[in-house]
């Protein structure tokens, strides 16, 4: 399958990465073509790694992955283009954070969550949020963690989680909880105001929630 | 020992149960003394249960737990009294739930908490936030789900934090996991957002969150 990446920090291009492994071609998106990290990922990663803009990386996909800094998703995705990501399963990975403060704050919280915010924004595109909640070394490697342990998936379209959850269950994940709709964004989202004390923790970001059910 | 619960709904008369069984001495607080809650869990708990108001309750426990309801706790509180908690283990269980627009919102949450609203209102008392991330069933009867999972404490006296655990442990809890300072309870409470939509799933209740390291 074709598919844009959207950011070329250590989420997109490790989502990228892995995707390349199984066989997806896969061009990642930056604001500027000539970014160095997409022009390195691209050496390193054959014949179907390709970089170019957001806009070229969003034409490129079938699904598009948003992997950008979540507070400036709705700018990196309008710079993507609408016209690029109509009807496309639009997965956003993105975690509004905020640092500014000097102690993690969420940009959008409890009443709204980014991915409420994208779907508003381009309601034409198919958004699934999922992979938000946990370091990039366990998304596209799930099995580095001993027994069960659990990803999130929410969105309005069912279509669109099925398709995202054979993506989930190619990286290697058997335990994907479909929240319900975008707005169960919310809680995905929460996530990360726990997950910064226990990473504060475990810093080697080695670890993940599992649903544990009776 | 002797504990001050402040609340007879669920969580309230429920932990209450529990503690008597394990030989603690408690009195129920509510607003009213004669509350029928309190009056009928009394009935049902023996010698070591009693009842009065939160003052009553507050006054009379060298622990205090709250378990009223979030929105309500700091009203409650004051009327339990800033002296009657002074220099006390205050445990807060409670939850800033609110559902008036329909669907849940936590009254404070992402830059604030209620373990933090209650710290700072009553600064000599020892606020504990624990235990608010499952159902009643499960706080006091944590071998109910199978495998391990994971309870959270955050507050700022070591002391404090020490004494619920042993508290937690005498629960059955076996994976306690200190998240930090009361600042860290915005974690513990956002998680409420999440546990809303995993609920819709599992209507009994009958799951709860497990830490998975690598």
């Amino acid at each position: 399958m074709r598919i844009g990446m959207l950011g070329t920090g250590m989420v997109g291009t490790g989502l990228a990465t892995k995707l390349v492994q199984l066989g997806h071609e896969v061009m990642v998106g930056s604001r500027e073509k000539g970014n160095s990290n997409a022009v390195e990922w691209v050496k390193k990663n054959g014949a179907n790694a390709s970089n170019g803009t957001f806009s070229d990386a969003a034409a490129f996909g079938e699904i598009v992955f948003n992997c950008t800094h979540g507070a400036d998703s709705l700018n990196a995705l309008n710079m993507a283009g609408e016209g690029n990501l109509d009807g496309k399963i639009l997965v956003d990975v993105a975690n509004p954070l905020d640092f500014s403060t000097g102690e993690l704050r969420l940009t959008v919280s409890n009443t709204d969550s980014l991915g409420e915010q994208i779907q508003r924004a381009f309601p034409r595109a198919k958004v699934v949020k999922t992979l938000n909640t946990m370091g990039v070394p366990i998304m596209v490697n799930p099995s580095m963690l001993p027994g069960e342990h659990t990803v999130f998936m929410s969105g309005d379209d069912e279509g669109a989680k099925a398709k995202v959850l054979e993506i989930l269950k190619s990286f290697g994940w058997k335990d994907a909880v479909d929240l319900g709709g975008i707005k169960s964004a919310r809680g995905a989202e929460a996530i990360l105001l726990l997950w910064i004390h226990l990473y504060g923790k475990m810093p080697d970001g080695k670890f993940n929630y599992n649903i544990v059910r009776g």
